[in-house]
């Protein structure tokens, strides 16, 4: 998928509102989500255009579609048409592009198709069928790892495997979905016997979701090449830790409880095509180890980074309550991950492991070198040791019951338009009755 | 639900090889597949009496059950009717177990709706959204630890948390599918760099996995005694494992791709009503601490345990042109089990997880507390150390190509009627060229 017609940054849409300056959806974007409308029964897919969104099972955008992907469209999650593969996906961003493009002649009919954002509400985007979380950013790991063993910050094994383990597919969720403060078990330094417990180190993690579109058959590695035809697109990711929780019942076998009550994700996948133009070269350092060959493609080594900037800000309920903004506690970008998409696809399917359209790839944490770009909570607070102060005169170690999550992300570049990843918001409610 | 007249231990079938002594599949075990006979298209669930099947999509078989129940059975997947809950379930049990009992006049109806096992080839019994892996044997989590920390083989926090972690669902296969040796990275003892081969050490886990038939919303734990509600029934379960991938890639966040290449259960899912005879009160030691609250019943203290006999046998290809029998390996029990199958759910969901209709929960490797009861070769040798000699001759440290593992698991118990769950078997070929 080479850069073509659809990524050129002059392109305007006669949907007004595309046009704008920071517009989060241009024509050059063209994401893809799950909707209803409020008050609607039934979900269906649509594309962003600006304020608004293509409703593809809509007659007049039908039409716009070659019949098995229209088919594939009327499904209410993106399985159908992610399984058609990248030929299909591109096909279908070329007929919206030219049929949103400014003077075109099916603006008056395609006008009946479109519906207004801000009266959507959003589902899953896709069925998900296995949930896997890496560890990509070497800052992030570099990081944690000082928290917890000071003389080796960096495991030996870090520099040669992309490190992920299995999240939980079940509890992962849409923007806007609560998010209740997980209870459970918590050995408070130095005590013998540990506590139930409402979480008190709970903490948010900035990631980028992979949404895989075509999978591979059991046994059958995808090489490291072909990776990118795999990728149907990236939502944000927020992947709720809670820290203490973690801390006790992590070893040996990792991180369980701690994270799968809950996994935020962004409604609108942002897809491969529409991030062509923000790939950029691998950021190692010099002295880091060649990749074993699996992991190594001249390709991926320079074009393998994706510079999406992210942030998250946070709004307490106090700041809600006065009216405040949200502030910015991260921001970072994923172009700092050590290991690319296409090495966590080569390295996930290199022992023959199948991957399944509407698999979700988190890269873990994108924490950069920079100390506010630390993409959590326990890397800003030093573990909670050192609180920060908000604008609004509030402490945070950790959070709070009524803070609000947002992370944003967007891709900006000279010479192409920007394009942004929308939001992907929780607000944290108080802890449930132990079961 | 407590014993009834489906668990009479008298009754005898009008399906003859049913009431063979040792038959797996008695009238009083009624164990349900998805199956289809070879050369057909279409899969349909089934139910084992003997050695025969009673086809539930039949219109002989349909008229025995209730409307929604017959409904739910015309699917190629148990999902619809375990979504139905456990009252849904018992009606279908005692509903077969009267229409198949000797003298019944059903029997010249139903005869056209049976179809013998021996033309039969099995799929996944349902479509299975999350995999969960426990580790409630004590005995294999001490073995275990004793090879990686011989000053502290049980961690700090085994006898106090149910430890789990996510596995893989998309690799999950029914016996008989192929298990292609796993290709992946290796640190060999010494070497500063890793290198990519043919996993050298490859193991088999003996397991029991729990089906779950209904699951909870998120946020909504689910109490340890309405656990068993919840539970559908049993499988065998293989994990097979790669140690020395493991042991290169397993820190800081667990097992991954030593563990995610396949997952080899039985078809046949024994439900949780057939097991009913077979539960005993913990095995605890009396001086291990009380479970907390959340994880502590009196009901589950006196009938938490299942005591499932288990063992694996092996078959090399040397073996095969022989015309040798397979040899047994690991004969032991999931009485053994530190934690119950409703600790397992109620620790799964005491956060808030929501478990799903469909959802597999492994219990862990089943090693009892004498040397052959140990569920693996890196037990049964000492992390390879001390390779086996079987009756043929041959040595095996792990499992080497055309190696078959065959799990078996029975129940048994006097004044009840010995059931059977089947066999799980797989066969390791050669590993593919790497990715």
């Amino acid at each position: 998928m080479p850069l073509n017609e659809t990524h050129d940054p002059d392109l305007r849409s006669w949907v007004l509102s595309a046009n704008a300056k920071d517009a989060d959806f241009p024509i050059q974007n063209l994401p893809f989500a799950v909707f209803r409308l409020r008050g609607e029964g039934a979900f269906r897919i649509g594309v962003a255009i600006g304020e608004a969104i293509v409703d593809l099972s809509h007659p007049h955008a039908v039409t716009l579609l070659e019949p098995q992907i229209a088919g594939a469209c009327r499904a209410p999650a993106l399985n159908d048409l992610m399984a058609l593969g990248p030929e299909a996906w591109s096909l279908t961003r070329l007929s919206l592009s030219r049929a949103l493009r400014a003077g075109r002649s099916q603006a008056d009919r395609l006008q009946a198709a479109l519906c207004p954002q801000v009266e959507a509400e959003y589902g899953l985007p896709a069925r998900i069928g296995d949930y896997t979380d890496f560890y990509t950013s070497i800052f992030h790991a570099s990081a944690v790892g000082r928290l917890l063993r000071p003389d080796q910050p960096l495991l030996p094994n870090y520099k040669w495997i992309p490190i992920a383990y299995h999240g939980r597919a079940s509890s992962v969720c849409v923007s806007g979905s609560e998010v209740v403060r997980p209870t459970g078990q918590v050995r408070v330094t130095g005590a013998e016997v540990p506590v139930v417990m409402a979480s008190q180190r709970l903490d948010y993690e900035v990631e980028l979701g992979v949404m895989i579109g075509l999978g591979n058959a059991r046994g059958q590695p995808i090489p490291i090449g072909d990776a990118w035809r795999h990728v149907f697109g990236v939502v944000l990711l927020n992947d709720w830790s809670a820290r203490d929780i973690q801390a006790w019942e992590y070893q040996p076998l990792g991180p369980f409880l701690s994270k799968n009550f809950a996994t935020t994700i962004s409604p609108w996948v942002v897809t491969a095509d529409a991030l062509l133009p923000f790939r950029s070269p691998w950021g190692r350092a010099a002295d880091d180890p060649q990749p074993l060959a699996y992991l190594l493609d001249p390709q991926d080594r320079m074009t393998g980074s994706l510079d999406v900037q992210l942030e998250a800000s946070i709004l307490t309920a106090a700041m809600r309550a006065r009216g405040h903004l949200p502030e910015r506690l991260s921001c970072t970008s994923s172009r700092h991950a050590y290991w690319t998409i296409a090495q966590m696809i080569a390295h996930h399917t290199s022992n023959g492991c199948n991957l399944v359209t509407g698999d979700l790839l988190g890269t873990g944490t994108q924490s950069g070198p920079a100390p506010p770009e630390a993409g959590s909570l326990l890397e800003l607070t030093f573990g909670g040791r050192e609180p920060l102060t908000l604008a609004s005169g509030q402490t945070r170690a950790f959070l709070e019951d009524g803070d609000q999550i947002c992370l944003g992300g967007w891709c900006q570049r000279e010479g192409f338009a920007r394009i942004g990843l929308g939001s992907a918001i929780g607000t944290v409610a108080r802890a449930g009755t132990p079961g």
